[in-house]
């Protein structure tokens, strides 16, 4: 075959000319003289007329396959047009006797367990692989508001010799004769990348946690959109920084998502003014209109999920900053608040009634972050090698990390994280 | 402050205006009376005219300030202009008496182990951080090329079940209760995405190996361009796309970073047609031109080099592929040659005589792809999630992985893969 192959999106163009197509058999309707054939490759589904009775007994479902034919117009398809096959050659056989599920109704039928431990075949829905595309921009976009704004792409090492958080939540590496870790975050390689002169920088990357829970929106293995910025006058400018971000964003999926979206039944509207309410507020807030308690120095889940709704009737908004947490519930980094006693200049982001951002000013002052070390129990001599930056002129920083798979899991409203994730890692899978 | 902070490679556009810069201290010319300070931003370097007394006693080098001053032509200074400075304000204080080595001297004289103990301060040289710069385009024209023609950008997991490539070199993981590795490649993962339907596939992510060399060429964590693409009809159509990126990366690198290849002393040429010859050529050339002997299915590390100085001579290019390698040097998914007995359709890319890829066509029948398992003396049952996507209509398909440190150490002729790596990894290093 020496034609150029065209994909099934573009047959609109090519009416009355003769193509050639490569995807797989989506569905068979067989009358015996002829059959229909829905063809399926990564941009659409086209159907196929089949009257070679050779061609028609060696169908299977899921086959790969290429298909030479005419492109006639055929209203009462989905696509206004169909292919009348001249020739068809399976490049990709089949070797199962039934598929673990559906691929080509409307329901699937099957468990997220079942769904995950088949993965490759599942995404082999168009609706299960459009969340995916969706996610795709939204790192593009983060990358593209972000270079716009004089932001350095990094990456920095996930092998490292002691945990970032302080926190006990790290896997260990057996690296050559030593123990190693996971990061937990890019968070100290960040900040000394401000400092070595980056300035503004961004990270796309892996990040782990072993955490024991099980839920609907924790993973083990996530991607985090990092940001870190140096001098900045305070953390305001940071969540002007990210609320900039993500209404770049929902514009950036309305333009290149549109297929997507009306495949997922979304409609994303632009977002306006995010509200920025401080913890002490918020916690008045949920007691006094939910009569829901909450834990000293933060909110729960569950206070998560009623703020959402009391910013959405008052505000209209799914996001909403909460700002000023006390310092003894945020890592040793954070930089204290000039105003409130024992608070922060550090915010998280709730969407949906879900953190998906955790962010604020960071300590630049050496003596200060030595200090605050000590406060928190650490030996300052372990974290030398991030200290070092600190003495040779840090200036104020600050940044925020943004969770891929929660961003992706609320724009579309799944139900569970894994859905946003090509292959999961949780406390009892590490297959496929 | 209220006056917007400009970068310093915007300064020719604000003659005469008043400013608001930040930076670091670069250098301090004192005459008691007045001094000359360079002023060192993401962007650049300025001169700082300074007269007030105070303001020069409290100068050190590499503090971070802040500074409000006027834009003056200076025709003598490498931008043309310079800074009669109104105001300066520290914002990052020093706590140092001595610099582990010279920021803003010609030479550093530092080796560079030394360099790597004070990574955030070694990357203060503006050369130094040019090198990133570079790295950065690299991988931003490899997204733009790949999701021009329709490639989705993928993340896959690190933390996985099996060793990918068969070998022993694997890290393991203390993963809950059991024992997990982490990814040496995203090698089978980007396979079933393109048996998923995703049809064409990158990843740039971090791959891993616990390999016991410790050379200038070699990293235990580096970050892996990564692409596979179904429905090809050879591997030429691989290296077809290879050869398009080079060409495209070296016209964006071109563009994009004339200022920093300028400062490191490279000037890039266009790509020219990329030669491929089959590896049984390249070691007769080898031998008859250099007496040079390879080892069987190979050529070590002095006939990569060897090879380039032929074909700069012969085709004047600093690219070759590599063709053609016996099945037994290539790992057990390797599609077989139709013509050459026990040959693969596989290459390599020889870049001034370093490999900065492996690629090849893959098995896609499952029956094929079990028994070369078997015939490679593993258990296809170990390989069960792997081989699933196969059994139902795996399209002929083939990829290639750039090493990123390696493709940036090249181009711009570092003689240490350490250089192009911010936070290397290695059988000694996993600090800072």
């Amino acid at each position: 075959m020496v034609m150029k192959r065209i994909r099934i999106q573009e047959l609109g163009e090519q009416i009355q000319s003769e193509v050639l197509l490569k995807g797989w058999v989506h569905k068979i309707k067989n009358f015996s003289q002829f059959a229909f054939v829905l063809l399926r490759d990564k941009t659409g589904i086209v159907q196929l007329v089949l009257d070679d009775e050779e061609m028609i007994k060696g169908l299977k479902l899921e086959m790969a396959v290429e298909v030479e034919g005419k492109v006639v117009v055929n209203k009462t398809t989905p696509e206004g047009v169909e292919i009348q096959v001249k020739n068809m050659r399976t490049v990709g056989k089949t070797y199962y006797d039934l598929l673990p599920f559906s691929i080509n109704q409307r329901q699937m039928n099957a468990a997220l367990e079942t769904q995950l431990d088949h993965r490759s075949i599942s995404l082999r829905r168009p609706n299960k692989r459009a969340v995916f595309k969706v996610q795709e921009e939204i790192v593009e976009s983060f990358r593209n508001y972000l270079r716009g704004l004089g932001f350095s792409e990094i990456h920095t090492p996930k092998i490292v010799a002691s945990g970032t958080e302080g926190g006990s939540e790290v896997f260990t590496v057996n690296y050559f004769d030593r123990r190693a870790f996971l990061a937990q975050s890019p968070q100290f390689y960040k900040q000394m990348m401000v400092g070595a002169g980056f300035e503004a920088v961004f990270e796309i990357g892996h990040a782990y946690r072993a955490e024991l829970h099980n839920t609907w929106r924790h993973l083990n293995e996530y991607v985090s959109l990092d940001i870190e910025i140096g001098f900045i006058e305070n953390e305001e400018e940071l969540m002007d920084l990210e609320e900039g971000f993500i209404k770049y964003l929902f514009k950036h999926l309305q333009e290149t998502c549109s297929r997507e979206l009306k495949m997922l039944g979304k409609d994303l509207a632009d977002i306006n003014e995010i509200p920025r309410i401080p913890l002490s507020e918020v916690q008045q807030i949920l007691l006094d209109g939910y009569d829901k308690k909450s834990p000293v120095g933060n909110i729960d889940a569950e206070g998560e999920i009623l703020l959402s709704q009391y910013i959405k009737e008052k505000y209209k908004s799914d996001f909403v900053f909460i700002t000023k947490y006390p310092a003894a519930k945020r890592p040793m980094y954070t930089m204290p608040d000039d105003k409130g006693e024992g608070m922060t200049k550090s915010f998280d982001l709730i969407y949906k009634g879900l953190e998906i951002t955790t962010g604020g000013q960071r300590i630049h002052d050496y003596q200060m972050l030595k200090e605050n070390i000590i406060k928190f129990g650490s030996n300052p001599e372990d974290f030398d090698f991030y200290l070092e930056t600190f003495k040779y002129g840090m200036p104020p920083h600050g940044g925020f990390a943004i969770g891929l798979e929660r961003l992706t899991m609320k724009i579309l409203d799944l139900e569970n994280i894994r859905e946003a994730t090509l292959f999961p890692r949780d406390l009892n899978r590490i297959t496929p």
